[in-house]
């Protein structure tokens, strides 16, 4: 009885810490979400495999990160696994979805039909995970529609980028994926604000402004080259 | 005479202490770089404004970090500026592109080509920034040349990857931008190891292996979606 007592307190006790802990870190690491994200593709691997249970260790192997950060990063969203067996395949890449919000379909929209846009909209690997293209916007649509339907098996209308807002609504797009050259980019940005797309993804190589509750992210080709510039270097 | 000595005491310290500080962080942050070269193209642009001097705080709001970030940044690398005045801008701006490896010019290859390749045949930010495309390869050469050659001024020849180990040693390739389907990646990836081109840009979404002393940087469009993905469902 005076054990079971203790390990009651004991629990109740480690959940209140961890209350505090995820308190503390309620802002996590972007690199941690990318690792999530690292995971989560590897959980599906194994998933496809048929492995049912996997430990931090092999996950860590798979995703070729440390063990420690394995467990590091899943702790700042609560406790998964169970101590001694490991994580359950499915129930973890689950998990880690919802985490993500990848428990759903995003709906976006491409602006800019340059060989970039026609790239993007021909990515497999967006499909695969749950992110649908579902318009296609230019200054001048006739130009490119023969191109993209080609490249596609269903192939997604290239609309005039005055019809964004209208469109935006009608389809629910969420992320605005943003390959014009980069003197346009903040003028379609504008655009994707005003029909509440909130969110964007940029390949133009151009630092956007939005306004609070918008969001962000940047695919700069150059800075990434950078990094390897770097390491390539110093190395 | 007793306060120079004190001064050069202290200056010997500083060095003594910047020596150990430096050896306890050979190891720089990815964050920093990145960092790093987002700074680098600030001071470009305020170079081209004619702006000679620029303070951490300026450089910080210009670049959207916090001051005391750039100074940590900075940190890493020695000492820039001067205390109460700021950095010049052109010093600053050099300095950061010796550190990250931009003063040379890298010379590129890109292997694939689809829209993606395509793409970066024809992306000027990376010309601007140092970075020569001077060979492009794909498994079906003769399709594509005509398209290339039309999206640019100065057309690079397509060739049959067959002969990247050839041509990575004639015209000197230090970094491959891969851009075929995921299932390619890893033997593309090998050829480049084989014919000793260190650096690999890979958009493929697929794990590619390299020995040590080569460098693999990748461009997952959907782990950046998944990214935008959390902030848009956590904020």
């Amino acid at each position: 009885m005076g054990l079971t007592k203790t390990k009651e307190f004991n629990k109740f006790f480690s959940n209140l810490v961890k209350g505090v802990t995820t308190l503390k870190y309620s802002k996590v690491p972007e690199a941690t979400i990318r690792r999530l994200s690292r995971y989560s593709r590897c959980l599906e691997e194994m998933e496809q495999l048929g492995e049912n249970v996997v430990s931090s260790a092999q996950l860590a192997n798979r995703c070729k990160v440390n063990p420690a950060q394995v467990r590091k990063d899943l702790a700042y969203f609560g406790e998964f696994g169970i101590r001694g067996v490991g994580y359950y395949v499915k129930d973890l890449f689950h998990d880690i979805r919802r985490i993500l919000g990848l428990n759903k379909e995003w709906k976006m929209a491409v602006i800019g039909m340059g060989n970039l846009g026609s790239a993007l909209l021909s990515y497999k690997d967006f499909l695969k995970q749950h992110y649908k293209i579902v318009a296609a916007f230019d200054i001048n649509p006739p130009k490119v529609i023969g191109r993209v339907s080609e490249k596609l098996g269903k192939p997604v209308e290239v609309l005039h980028i005055n019809r964004i807002k209208e469109v935006a609504k009608e389809r629910k797009i969420e992320i605005g994926l943003i390959a014009t050259p980069p003197s346009e980019a903040q003028s379609v940005a504008n655009l994707l604000i005003e029909a509440e797309v909130r969110g964007i993804l940029n390949f133009a190589p151009a630092q956007i402004m939005v306004p609070e509750g918008f969001m962000v992210k940047d695919v700069f080709f150059t800075t990434i080259l950078d990094n390897l510039a770097y390491l390539l270097s110093n190395n």
